[in-house]
């Protein structure tokens, strides 16, 4: 304890005293104008009160659905009276996938309903659904050990969370996993490290080269039960209905608005968030919030009249969830403009409570991040850590343009995650306004700067 | 943290000081045999497996199902082959309330399914339901207050969780409150500080002077949600529709068996739990841990040989949940015994870690539990704490019968109380077996006493 004190002093004193003797030029210009923008993302709740509007009045808003469409033009009309320009929705197809009704029912060793959520993309059940014993596998190497005892099984992955990546790729490649030992279905333990008998729905991916066969997510508990019952000895059936439907790809949009650059306006710091979420909750978290946040970070600097030298444009990104159509289109319809794309900022990992930012981009960018947030010390969110960026802005980072995103506490991210408890009640009005903060205070400094991020050391003068 | 070490051993200090001047008689005689119990609850994961195969054969367990009805009779069973005595079930007639399809909906602004349970003995809504605009409030006296607005209402009691006494008022006479104000019916958010878009049921009372309106509890997301577009000036309507049942009163029985005493066998001491649960998730926590517990308890002392003087009755109450039918039948059924029952010990705030137990008694009896808990101080459950029982002890501690219960770290109580995630994940088996170990040498060692626990002073040597 007392080690840690004196060194985090030497540290905070060697700072200030650096900083005293060659005062960053980033600092000196643009510490009142982050502090103006600080200041007015936290003055009140508006951020958290305009998402708690959407999402109350839209609820989810799945790809394909009416209400996300509903949603993008209640959002493209808003833009509009905060005096943002350039509004326009940017049309781009989408996938059109329809849950329909669904269940899971327990049939031996005894009969009861269990909660379930079908995974996004799968196939129907016929009619009278599938009924067949369940195998419960713990990996997909133990799936490999035992394939020959996988025909004609339902295969359930019952794979505890250890973190999201490791987790979920079982929802997304045990259904082909299963089909290509003779499984007629999967099921999949649902990916959270937190449930009150909840699943968890998500994106799952077909092969083209193996038989197509439908998949869910049952609960943590009843994944645990199921495999105490077949320790047992117990065979363990199940029924499972799906009527999923896979519905002809549906126009959307990219909803978009812009604080015009007033020196540079052909360069681009995008700031986003996606607006479609799953077809469970309200989609407050993933990611109503990081479409809000960034939204209000531009509307802020609007009202507050900081007008950057590049174009702060701020993208609502449609089918994040289920196609990252928006992200693709929005990078086939600007390829030629992504050279002057100078950062690609994108929120979808919660408002919750930020450290800082995750940055992707050259050394000598990582350099100009870091004195960009030093301007957030005062709230605490001045890190900057390796790896920014989102799934919508994926494309055109594939491109070179720098990603960043908000680094926020996601320690509960994966409780609510693609669940029907995705509400408003889970976001908190001071985090959120941290995070327009953080976002505001980068947008519009890195938009100002005299020069843009270089995206190499080599081309750092010339973006 | 110094001084607070210092104290510690000054404690610890006086304390061994202290016993080893005064070795306290009941630490001389009893130590090895509580050690014995301790050792063999801790040894392995009985009682857990036990439990996770009850709830997984029988699943819930509301009074008048079968699924009840199976519980018992296999319990009678297994406690027979455990070698028990006088195991039989007591016949009581409980209530049998039937839930039936239910739904709500919200109707406007937005039309959306919201989660929900009815509570516990209800009545139906007629067949289409009942469409009525929704009314928020925050109390009963904002009700009283606002008592003209409600009539033709659905009134929603959004009571955010403090504790349990404060806040399950709204549960059991929200109805009636509302119906008294003319309201159609009454909605409650659900009774707790943890919630993933989790309705909690529980039950519920009408009063013969007020017309009976249908209740029922929603989250406490949506409760959030509804306030939240009221505040709006939203005007929010709802259908509610319930097909709940009242059936005539069907038979049951209290489960017990013996481990008669060898001296005293008409003296008898109490181990209990209910094995009755809500209709929904597998009454895991609520109540068939306790059951287990204290059944457990039971099979140790007769597989280590430890018979005490007085005898040890384990009951697994039915219908604690909505009537106790059980421990009032118990105490019509054993009136005439209840000035020799010596203590009654119910477990039912979940087999969570023991801290010791809850006591209600003498003064006198008071002390001499202290010195029997004293023998749990190696699992550090050796506290004793005013207030013990429950409430199928409760009609024969209303006679005299001392009650006493563990007492356990019940912080996530009421995140799973009467929910469908009331499962096995939410139990430790070590947890489990410290509760088991808890109540094993408290009904052990008292049960073989010299002296039966005194009532009062006056009655110290004769019970």
């Amino acid at each position: 304890m007392r080690f840690r004190l004196l060194a985090a002093l030497a540290v905070s004193l060697a700072a200030s005293v650096s900083s005293a003797q060659t005062p960053d030029p980033i600092a000196a210009k643009y510490t009142a104008d982050a502090d103006r923008l600080i200041d007015a993302a936290l003055r009140d709740s508006a951020a958290w009160n305009r998402l708690a509007l959407l999402t109350d009045t839209f609820g989810h808003r799945l790809s394909g659905s009416q209400a996300l469409e509903n949603t993008i033009d209640w959002v493209l009309a808003e833009m509009k009276k905060d005096g943002l320009e350039n509004v326009r929705g940017e049309a781009v197809k989408v996938p059109h996938w329809v849950r329909g009704e669904e269940s899971l029912t327990l049939v031996s060793p005894r009969k009861a309903s269990l909660p379930m959520l079908g995974l996004g993309l799968s196939i129907a059940t016929p009619k009278q659904g599938i009924t067949a014993p369940v195998m419960v596998v713990s990996s997909f190497a133990d799936l490999t050990a035992r394939a020959a005892d996988a025909k004609g099984k339902i295969v359930l992955f019952d794979v505890p969370f250890t973190e999201y990546g490791q987790t979920v790729r079982y929802r997304g490649a045990g259904a082909v996993a299963a089909a290509r030992v003779g499984a007629v279905a999967a099921l999949v333990r649902s990916v959270t490290p937190m449930s009150l008998r909840t699943p968890h729905t998500g994106a799952m991916r077909y092969d083209s080269t193996v038989k197509k066969i439908p998949t869910a997510a049952v609960t943590v508990e009843d994944a645990m039960m199921l495999r105490r019952m077949i320790a047992r000895g117990q065979r363990v059936v199940v029924t499972l209905k799906m009527s999923a439907r896979m519905l002809p790809d549906a126009p959307s949009r990219n909803a978009i608005a812009e604080l015009r650059g007033s020196e540079l306006p052909d360069e681009v710091v995008i700031v986003s968030g996606h607006l479609d979420s799953w077809d469970v909750g309200q989609g407050a978290m993933d990611d109503g919030g990081g479409v809000v946040a960034a939204w209000e970070a531009v509307r802020l600097m609007k009202q507050l009249g900081l007008r950057p030298r590049r174009t702060v444009r701020v993208v609502a990104w449609t089918n994040e969830e289920n196609g990252t159509a928006g992200g693709n289109g929005y990078r086939d319809a600007h390829r030629a403009e992504l050279a002057k794309h100078v950062v690609a900022i994108e929120s979808d990992e919660g408002v919750f409570k930020p450290r800082g930012v995750g940055f992707t981009g050259s050394d000598s960018a990582t350099a100009i991040v870091k004195r960009v947030g030093a301007l957030l010390t005062r709230i605490n969110a001045n890190g900057v850590v390796p790896g920014g960026g989102g799934a919508d802005v994926g494309p055109m980072m594939a491109l070179g343009v720098p990603g960043m995103s908000p680094d926020v506490d996601g320690s509960k991210y994966f409780w609510y995650h693609h669940t029907d408890a995705d509400t408003m009640d889970k976001l908190d009005p001071h985090e959120m306004a941290l995070c327009v903060a953080t976002i505001a205070v980068m947008a519009y400094v890195i938009a100002d700067l005299p020069e843009a991020l270089p995206r190499s050391a080599a081309a750092a003068s010339s973006p």
